[in-house]
């Protein structure tokens, strides 16, 4: 309710609220039917009687975040790169819902190193990357800092542009093929200090996903990733949370809204297609998505001694691994494939 | 070692480091026989050896932190309540090692204050506060926000000091005595939205702690503490997450460094008495703490439900409850009792 003071697009309703699209539009529902809110032209407004609760429940609007940067606490080019990378990157490929894939804003990205820079995770480690469509492993590779980087990849359009890239600029990364739903190669096996990865956030998904990682990692490695609360209710944020205590990793930190998909550049079809924008246009009218609603915790785990993956082997890829019924963003990949 | 490119002091590397002083002290110890570092009248300095082994580890030193906002993405008087809360507190009681007690800077306090109010936790809010030798009760009453505040608090010193506080500015505060080993009373149980706490860390100590403040607190209610990696090792917040889980309780945040401790106001017995002092004189030989080298990370849980306290009922106060083999900073206190 404390954004409808300022804010009247659906869309920075959802980018604000801790909660699947599904659930802030049923919550705008019951407002609706409550006489809080009524809809103009796709604009969510306050009648009398929603500002008189407002007033009731002492809300207040108040902007509390760092103007200076992006309220993360890190700066957006602590190692004067970000420019390079950016030329570097410029015909990088499009993202493809086929494989759910979607980048971050190279402002963000920078933060995101920054980040497991001061962790110390960065000098002369072995770094894993598990997916790279924020190309992050450049990124790395341009501080001149990481020993060897490794990408495995399922998109062949990515290793392809990544390798291209590494071996123009004399960079130490290497990318291969990968399907997660096989074991990584026993080369790559408890080698690596870190994993970088952004998995699906389905349960039997990111138990996937986070195993492959841990198998890479040496004793006391650490970990780094992404989990919404767009697409992953807390339920399931605590689901798994005891799968990573499980596989012997301490949460070290989870910094919320650490990452900002822009909605400009990751969409490869028509946004209609998309479960979340059939879903709003129809609830409240409102047509173009003006929000990057999308956005992700960035979470650190570390392992207590030696990591456990829960999966092991080959598994066998099913539906459930890429949807469920929490994923509406991601989902239209889904139903294309 | 990254630190040794720009600091000299000990006090500053048990800043910057994740681990307990004595780690750092034995890692210092072995750098030392390596012929890595020595120390020069209680600073620490780099060999021509240690230079080579920094160039070979590719350890490089930038400065990632936002200058603007303390590096933790928020305004420092979002509120502009800053300079009337400093002016109220000036005559607060001075902490007391008796009670495991240290307050946090004012600045910070409004920076916590931030985040709570960002995620929705102060406004129209019934709110618990557990040992309030910060008086956080104070601050977040002059947001005028919250609807109802309660401190449970052992210090009849503190206790008196808020109460008084309260009634001359009419804040809505009441403050009472409280001792950990009992159950709360029963007309605040299941009562509040939040809790705020800033436990000791020792796990059966946590334990009482979070579970004291789980009993107050409202189904899918949130709690706020601190946690730090100076008494607590990787291992200990292992089995801190593992608790909170079983309570049904999900980590949403967990944010680096957001309280520090200022060693200037902090220690109300001299400095000389404590475990970590004598061991970083005794070995570097630097004779004063030039560093605010205590500081915890600000955790966020929420229930998922109905949250699951694990200890109810009288608990026989054991000196383990206040002390492990990790308190070597807040340890003198215990010698004391």
């Amino acid at each position: 309710m404390r954004c409808l003071l300022k804010e009247k697009s659906p869309w920075k309703l959802i980018e604000k609220v801790d909660a699947n699209p599904k659930i802030v539009i049923s919550e705008l529902e019951k407002m609706k039917k409550e006489g809080l809110v009524e809809f103009l032209n796709g604009e969510i407004h306050l009648t009398d009687k929603g500002k008189d609760e407002i007033k009731r429940l002492k809300i207040s609007y108040f902007d509390v975040r760092c103007p200076e940067c992006n309220g993360r606490g890190f700066k957006t080019d602590p190692f004067g790169i970000l420019n390079r990378f950016k030329q570097i990157v410029e015909n990088r490929p499009r993202p493809t819902a086929e494989y759910d894939q979607g980048y971050i804003r190279e402002e963000d990205l920078m933060q995101r190193i920054a980040f497991i820079y001061e962790r110390g995770d960065v000098e002369g480690a072995n770094i894993m990357v598990i997916g790279d469509d924020d190309l992050i492993s450049i990124a790395l590779a341009l501080t001149g800092m990481p020993e060897k980087i490794t990408v495995l990849e399922i998109d062949e359009r990515l290793i392809n542009f990544i390798n291209k890239v590494a071996m123009n600029l004399n960079l130490n990364i290497s990318a291969q093929k990968f399907d997660v739903r096989h074991d990584v190669p026993e080369q790559f096996l408890g080698k690596y200090d870190i994993f970088i990865t952004d998995p699906v956030e389905t349960i039997p998904g990111i138990t996937l996903f986070l195993s492959r990682a841990a198998s890479t990692l040496k004793d006391n490695g650490a970990g780094y990733f992404g989990l919404t609360h767009i697409e992953a209710s807390l339920r399931k944020w605590q689901e798994i949370e005891k799968i990573l205590l499980d596989m012997n990793f301490v949460i070290t930190d989870i910094i919320r809204d650490f990452n900002v998909y822009p909605m400009n550049n990751n969409l490869d079809i028509s946004q209609n297609d998309y479960i979340v924008y059939e879903m709003v246009k129809e609830f409240t009218g409102k047509k173009e998505i003006d929000a990057d609603f999308y956005r992700s915790s960035l979470i650190r785990v570390e392992a207590v001694g030696k990591p456990l993956p829960k999966v092991r082997g080959d598994y066998e890829l099913k539906h459930e691994v890429y949807v469920d019924d929490e994923s509406i963003v991601t989902a239209m990949a889904k139903k294309v494939e």
